[in-house]
């Protein structure tokens, strides 16, 4: 038996199927895939890669058994099509494509209208009844061949048409005529003929040929071969070639073509969407020089095909088991299916329609959990731009999309300026330099924030992520002048009050109002729609309902205040992962105190250190030698008094306030874990900016020593003091538990208001499970002797409110390479860990976030780094430090609790990877925690599926 | 057979010996190994551990057995001795002393002179002629005895002695008489009475019995028990008992005491060395009372004793195997050795000593290089200070020891100011807030460099230790007012020109001049002397011609100029292992091109990109579309012609003076490996401070906006210029090859220059090894791109230079925690790898130098760390990523080099892993080659002994 080179498809079925890619390419697997499945493609034949590779050790010709199958197969298309190659009156005209089992560049790509010439160009005008198309169509064809196939340079036939153009004095191409086009086909055949001493092939069988030969040939051209080096491709897998039969929408009125969709992609409504022109070419549908018609016209004018297109779209559907985007031409009646594929949606449909697929019997659950991106979720928990009006609208500029959403309002450059604007009733978009915790109350009311420096984790970013605030930061390119209260960028001046968009999920900037839609689930997680009332929202909550009966992975959510708390517990996170307890220093009334205690804690924590020494070697002291040390202890005594007292007693000032602030926590999070950090930033940040005292100060030093040296001595005192807490690199210095070991007051009086508010919401009922968490350790000891601190506080505060029920763990975060290096040892003292992948990557790669922008987008730009590291984890880099501090952690204590609650714990392919290295759970921002719960159920299944 | 359980030793032998630690404990098995070793240890006798576990068994008493055993023992004492405990003319004392298998705090130490009652002591004083010894000794055996066998709180007899001391009117216990002693033990005896309700026992017997139980008792009191647990020791290893006859040193002219050592401690010199006092107890030689006679006057009083004393210590040198330092007394005649140990030493001595011992044959070459401290050969590299004068100076300050040796000078506040006072021939000592690239000419004629900022890797730190000038930095106690030309620290003011002292390698700062010596070894390496006239160069030499017998790991220096390379070559470095290119862009007279290159960088880098992306599309269009492109070119070429002059234009002028500095370093480095970094700190560091141009903006301002306004703009310009550029955490910044990346001009020119040097100096015949090293890699995709821009200048260079011989290698920095975790996949890249561990410690502690010290020094004081991480590797953390670095890295490339060159390559300990791990070799500063190359000798020795 002779081996098969040449493989049919159509009329219902296809030589090959799905699996043939070695033998067929990937595109003609995919096209006898689509015949067998009963999908009326146009029919044709592939000509198979072995058939290449013979090709191509032949020195460039086929056998003559190849060339005899290809033969037959054209026959059988010419038969089945009831045209003829190359036919005067009715031909039949093909594409010729390459189709290797790799889309590679380089290749040669499509050859259309093959089977035009002199002749059957009258059969195609006389067809289609439009000499214009059937002209252009030719022309085209030439051109396309001659370059292609016949190696001529696409400069001699542009200068051609340019020529032709100018005499027809045509600005376009469109301009021209039929009679002008006979013109331009005149002088391209000229052309061919100059360049090649021939005629240009007439014979459609030669045409066939040369086209399939120019395919082969490019299997072997210098950049399809450097790409297969580059990528570890064989050069003897050589490529098919596809014959397919070509269609027309625009032979008479029994044509039409169109593009549609199986359901709505914007809403997911289950409705047949598309539209479609009779007598027409696809590109007319597209050009949009005649209004197509809804689809459902369709019906009327041809009810058999549109019965037909019904029928093979849904089972399409069935088939992909997904909503298909379709392109259909009918021709003189005829059904054919240009392309399906799985159709883009929004984000509101892909829940809307894996639900209804669910509900419909045509996917299970869990095949429903798979076919929402977890990251589409994010529309429908924040307003999203009317997209028309978002794709016609020009981007001005571009920062870091720091807090999703879409956000339209007047710009505002002060705080002040927001809450007045927006207590008009006005709708305002703060833009600041960067914000500040003083800012909090403008934030507050604006639709959305706009800063030109800082990083995904300043500020603003932070802020605006904890409020589900719409925020873009770091936007380079605003030169803002408050004064003038004007915003210049791109080379335009926005005034106080004119209206701007930001694009939180991208960091675009537009200038100018765009509409926006609210978020459905977003009034009912809030209380202002009542569930009932969304349909959408019972979707979604129907989902993740599924999601969390498939997922392995705890979901807890980062919050700090108990509003935000709120909102996790309602998104459906059950425990607080991270509350930053610094955030509640920021707020105003409690900043005097702040301040204080760090202005007096270096003196006054040595003090106390001092004064509890003496004491200690005072009570092993007998005769002179304790009356000395009784003396010196009086001296410390006086000497630190006051620092002593401004230190603990602004602590004191500042553990009713903390106090209250976990008990709100405790009682929104209803009996859930939650998780807080002890004091983690620099304690400068709580102060003035260095290099504005400085300013100052050299202000009124300029304006005169004496006038002001009052003034100039007081600024010089909190100078020095700011200068003594200046580091060169905050990121790497004084902060997390080295404050705690330094200070352990601070430590301690935290651990007071945690224990003291544990057992007052306990007291009434509620059930508390506070989990301690020391920030920043690196090694055991630091962990030790934090822990050591807060065991006491505990004890002793649960000691006095005898038996009131409260279960609590002490642990640590692992966000320095040293302390997964040495889980093992830290491990010992942890009861659990939890990554701050946030900082493990800044220092896993030694990269600032907030510096990063500088070379990070350049590295992405030009693939050094496939992704942000801080958006999506660097499995393969950071990835083995999480791995390894969770085996080396459960190594020395099996069973240990672990978690991640950097900004990682909301990615979806991040939490695909902290599922597979057995986190307990993922802790994110309450706006997250749907994706994440979504996302969690994805890795579970993937999990599943590979297993 | 009965089982032994008392070991007597004494009269040339011993019933145990050395390797019984478990039965005798460590002190009796010592004991025992002296005696056999013939030395004339006082005799006595050890009651064995297995007692102490019957005693604890029977609850409190031992067996009759043993108690005969411990009787027979004592006889055979009394016998050697010819005295009799508790005799009344002639007693015999015994120590009593607790002795378990490992030291243990807790345990009862020492009882002394037991065997003192109210008629021995009489014997006594009559022996000894001093009646105020006998009964101080006597008062002392009560106090001791009735504290630690009775049971008696230290107060009540505290209380007796200051009673009786105010009524002698005696301010301390040298002024009570015999009589008021009387007193004392008088008083001390009913105290005994009242607290117990017996008296103090007479019994020799019994008292002996008493101390013996109460080491028993020790045992198990609750701080042993407490640290056997901590520690994993066994409860039932038990104590045993060090029972010791006293000998005394004061019983008439035929006694004496006094201490020496075998050679010269401060030299080396091979000289008996020591004093002695006639007649007198160990107390008299220390406590200077009487003034004591050089120990060869003893030849004279007592010849045989001093024979005797020769023989006997000059038998411990060769059974040591090093030089002792000894105490000994010699009783009616007899010497005994109470101490012996291997004696401390200078740096100087210890090589002169341990050459001197392999030429005596006492020591082979290995042990020699066992005996010295690499540490100690500092001393011989830098200046040293008197070190009696040392010991006394107050020490008024500490600061970061940056760099170490003993300086002395005059203080001056500028630069300038010390090259004036040097000029006049005065040694001065700079004092700088912190100091700057324009200081160096102050710097090179300073003796010493003084900071109150910075950390160890600021400009003072590194430039100090480059030049090996005694550097103390980041002294945060000194207020500097330069303006007043004043320093105030510990509330003292200094005033320039007031002398002042530094020691580099403490950090101590001392407020007056101290005497220093000068190094002959620098002298000779610095060819000022010759090294046939500088015997201690001549060993020193010798040794680490040893060590570089022994020595796997080779050598090398980091040196980034010629002078510094020749230094390094002179100490013994066979290679550079990194040269710091950017040292080389802060010379004065560079500066201007440096400051145009960066203003112009990202505008002139982003001009060159567009342009070269342009030209690549224009190589492939055709017709109206290269026509546009022709046109966008010309545009782009206009825009950026002004940033792209100035950038190239400065990096031209830039290139030769790196050729020329490179040029000079292959030269120097005669054919040795030269690792070349590229330019690695943020570019910020080469410009302004930000915060200075601020505060010089605002004083404008101040002074009237019009007035200045053209000032005001240029600075605002400039301010801007240096606000792009600004970071927050320039350690993890824009630095590293995330320079050389996006801005390639730069790499391109250093290779360039590297390679034209590396021509220029071999063509006249020296061979050069230029090792490329791109720093920072934390992905292999940056050392790709950044190793393809040096092949490309490397191949074009050597391509012009027909046939001149440049072997090189391109490799990488190990800095970044990545780099170490994914070293598999960069290794595929490098030819090399280099450790940057100063980086590696910084990301993986997460600990930035330069702000460490609020917390770090409080790390050491409070154990939670042992070493400072910046001066010894942290093996167990960092060295981790050490190792895997080493193993993935030569399991993706065998046999691939590396080295290390960060501060940690001239750490002994951190030498020590270094070998261990398999390093090729280490890289320090050149005034750290020697003890380098000793410490890697001994890591070597180490590890053939651990094989």
């Amino acid at each position: 038996m002779s081996t098969q080179y040449v493989y049919f498809f159509g009329g219902g079925k296809a030589d090959g199927h799905r699996d043939m890619k070695d033998t067929l390419g990937g595109k003609g697997a995919g096209l006898a895939e689509m015949t067998n499945a009963g999908l009326p493609v146009p029919p044709g034949f592939t000509i198979s890669t072995q058939a290449c590779n013979l090709y191509q050790e032949r020195g460039g010709s086929l056998t003559p058994e190849i060339e005899e199958q290809i033969a037959a197969a054209l026959a059988k298309l010419e038969s089945l099509m009831g045209k003829k190659l190359g036919d005067a009156h009715d031909p039949l005209l093909v594409s010729v494509r390459s189709g290797a089992k790799f889309s590679m560049p380089g290749m040669m790509d499509t050859i259309l209208n093959l089977g035009l010439n002199d002749a059957s160009v009258e059969g195609l005008k006389a067809k289609t009844g439009n000499g214009r198309f059937a002209k252009d169509s030719y022309r085209r064809f030439i051109q396309m061949f001659g370059n292609v196939v016949l190696g001529i340079d696409k400069d001699h036939f542009e200068h051609e048409l340019t020529a032709v153009k100018k005499k027809a004095k045509a600005a376009t191409d469109v301009e021209l005529t039929e009679a002008h086009l006979d013109e331009v086909i005149a002088r391209y055949k000229k052309v061919v003929k100059a360049q090649t001493h021939h005629d240009f092939p007439q014979d459609p069988r030669a045409q066939l040929a040369g086209a399939r030969n120019a395919v082969f040939e490019s299997w072997m051209n210098p950049r399809a071969i450097t790409y297969r080096k580059l990528n570890d491709i064989p050069h003897d897998l050589g490529t098919a070639v596809n014959v397919q039969c070509m269609v027309f929408g625009n032979m008479g009125d029994d044509c039409a073509t169109g593009v549609g969709f199986t359901r709505n992609p914007s809403t997911g409504a289950p409705e047949f969407y598309g539209e479609f022109l009779q007598n027409a070419q696809g590109e007319d549908v597209v050009a949009g020089i005649r209004t197509p018609h809804p689809i459902a016209d369709l019906e009327k004018v041809m009810p058999e095909a549109y019965r037909k297109l019904r029928e093979i779209t849904t089972r399409l559907e069935h088939h992909y088991k997904d909503i298909q985007d379709f392109e259909f031409t009918i021709q003189e009646n005829e059904l054919f299916m240009l392309q399906t594929r799985n159709g883009k949606r929004t984000g509101l449909a892909a829940v809307h329609i894996a639900v209804d697929l669910v509900e419909e019997g045509i996917l299970t659950k869990e095949e429903a959990l798979l076919k929402v991106e977890p990251q589409a979720l994010d529309q429908l928990l924040h307003p999203i731009f009317e997209p028309k009006a978002r794709a016609k609208a020009a981007v001005a500029a571009k920062g870091l999309p720091a807090s999703p959403g879409a956000a339209t309002g007047a710009v505002v450059f002060t705080a002040d300026e927001a809450v007045a604007w927006a207590a008009k009733g006005k709708k305002v978009l703060l833009v600041r330099m960067e914000t500040v915790p003083d800012d909090i109350h403008g934030m507050n009311v604006a639709q959305g924030i706009l800063t030109a420096t800082g990083g995904m984790t300043s500020h603003a970013a932070v802020v605006g992520r904890q409020m589900g605030k719409p925020s873009v930061v770091g936007c380079g390119a605003l030169q803002i002048d408050a004064k003038a209260r004007t915003l210049k960028v791109a080379g335009k001046v926005v005034k106080e009050g004119e209206a701007i968009s930001i694009d939180g999920a991208t960091g675009d900037v537009m200038l100018q109002a765009l509409p926006t839609s609210p978020s459905e689930v977003l009034q009912v997680v809030s209380g202002q729609l009542k569930p009932a009332k969304s349909a959408i929202y019972q979707k979604f909550e129907k989902l993740l309902g599924w999601a969390d009966e498939t997922r392995r992975l705890g979901i807890r959510a980062n919050a700090d205040i108990p509003r935000d708390a709120k909102v996790a517990y309602a998104f459906g996170a059950r425990g607080i992962g991270l509350c930053r307890t610094e955030h509640m220093f920021f707020e105003s009334e409690r900043m005097p105190h702040v301040v204080k205690m760090i202005l007096a804690a270096s003196r006054g924590q040595r003090g106390l250190d001092l004064i509890a020494r003496l004491k200690a070697r005072l009570a092993d002291a007998k005769g002179a030698q304790a009356a000395a040390l009784r003396k010196e202890l009086a001296a410390v005594q006086k000497e630190y008094k006051q620092p002593i007292a401004d230190y603990t007693g602004a602590l004191k000032k500042l553990l009713p306030m903390q106090r209250a602030d976990f008990a709100g926590l405790f009682k929104e999070m209803k009996g859930t874990p939650v998780t807080i950090r002890t004091l983690d930033p620099p304690l400068h940040e709580f102060l003035p900016k260095r290099e504005e005292l400085m300013v100052q100060l050299a202000t009124l030093r300029a304006l005169g020593e004496k006038k002001n040296a009052r003034k100039i001595a007081d600024l010089q005192k909190r100078l020095h003091a700011v200068e003594e807490l200046h580091e060169f690199n905050p990121m790497l210095g004084h902060r997390g538990c080295r404050l705690g070991i330094t200070y352990p007051e601070i430590t301690r009086m935290q651990a007071r208001a945690i224990f003291e508010a544990a057992v007052a919401v306990a007291k009434k009922g509620t059930p508390v499970k506070p989990e301690v968490m020391i920030p920043l350790v690196g090694h055991v000891e630091e962990l030790k002797r934090q822990k050591a601190i807060v065991i006491e506080e505990a004890e002793a505060v649960l000691a006095k409110a005898k038996g009131v029920p409260v279960e609590y763990l002490v642990g640590t975060m692992i966000e320095v390479p040293r302390g997964a290096l040495t889980a093992d040892e830290v491990a010992k003292e942890a009861q659990f860990f939890s990554f701050g992948t946030n900082d493990l990557t800044q220092t896993g790669f030694g990269l600032s976030r907030d510096d990063a922008g500088k070379f990070l987008l350049y590295y992405q730009e030009h693939g050094i780094l496939e992704k942000d590291p801080f958006v999506s984890l660097d499995a393969s880099g950071v990835g083995q430090l999480v791995e390894m501090g969770v085996t080396k952690g459960r190594a020395a204590k099996p069973g240990l609790k672990i978690g991640v609650c950097g900004e990682h714990g909301g990615d979806p392919s991040s939490i695909q990877f902290f599922h597979k290295v057995g986190l307990d759970y993922v802790s994110c921002s309450p706006y997250r925690v749907p994706i994440a719960r979504l996302a969690a159920a994805q890795a579970q299944l993937a999990q599943r599926a590979s297993d």
